[in-house]
């Protein structure tokens, strides 16, 4: 049961976001801009970040849905997420996407835990600061988004399989729609 | 030091909004929205939201520069922020604002711990759903803020002084001019 008065209609985030349109605007424009905007990461690796992170945090509804996304973009599919979920470095990324997911599961411990040693090893699979600082705010932001969804209540299946259509429309539409 | 190269002459979060104007620009939206636009909560109630929650994530310069924004707002300065940081059920601020508080200190261990009772509490001094909703997204947004400042190492003094003038800036111009 979601602790405030929602649609029941609609899932997780999407009922929020129909709550309280004032907020959605810029959160929707934030997720739009990191995972659909240009950048030498691909839509899937910025999306597996996110799976990632939100799996850490225990977020079934952010988890399962990025999950479905980064699925439909990467090449392997939702293998690929539920090895990174399981060990990242024992996933089929390269070693840049490893070192960039340390990294990120890093933030969502906190800020601080982002070492001088994480950032190297990024930089030693040539990592750029814009991938670095784009993998920081990923991960940051979806430490917002766990937050919003479970701290509200809204509820959320837990199976994969009911994901799929929305992470066929993610990848499709992106996040302004929303 | 910060992890990437940023423009050394601006502060925290500063050097980041330069750094990336593209993300900047909804994360102000949105700290304006939930920290300035309309609502039931004062000013100086929701800066003090984001300085606690700042301070149990240990960010140096988003508790201290909201704690001045909120020092500013509040009637009793910065002693009220100061009584909320040792314990929130000390603070002289309303019963309601303790039991929010106590949410977004929920929120910021995460989404999960939000608990039943922690809303009753909330609704119990006459809390509304708006007025929970947006403390839960303050909350959740102030600990983006906090891992996006401190994931990317940029420097901070630690001296409440300092932020004086960053504080009567935010109260004055707010956070679209960022």
């Amino acid at each position: 049961m979601p602790h405030i008065a929602l649609d029941e209609n609609l899932p997780g985030i999407t009922a929020l976001f129909a709550y309280r349109p004032e907020t959605a605007a810029p959160l929707g424009q934030l997720a739009e801009v990191l995972l659909r905007g240009p950048s030498s990461l691909s839509v899937g690796e910025r999306e597996l970040i996110g799976a990632v992170v939100s799996r850490g945090n225990d977020c079934t509804f952010c988890s399962r849905s990025h999950a479905a996304v980064a699925a439909e973009a990467l090449e392997g599919g939702l293998s690929v997420v539920e090895a990174a979920w399981k060990d990242v470095d024992g996933a089929p990324v390269s070693a840049k996407m490893k070192a960039l997911l340390h990294v990120a599961l890093a933030v969502r411990e906190g800020g601080k835990s982002v070492s001088e040693d994480l950032i190297a090893a990024a930089r030693a699979e040539d990592a750029t600061d814009l991938e670095i600082h784009d993998t920081v705010l990923i991960a940051a932001a979806f430490c917002l988004f766990n937050r919003y969804v479970d701290g509200l209540g809204t509820p959320a299946p837990d199976d994969q399989d009911a994901y799929q259509d929305t992470g066929i429309r993610l990848l499709e539409e992106g996040y302004t729609r929303l």
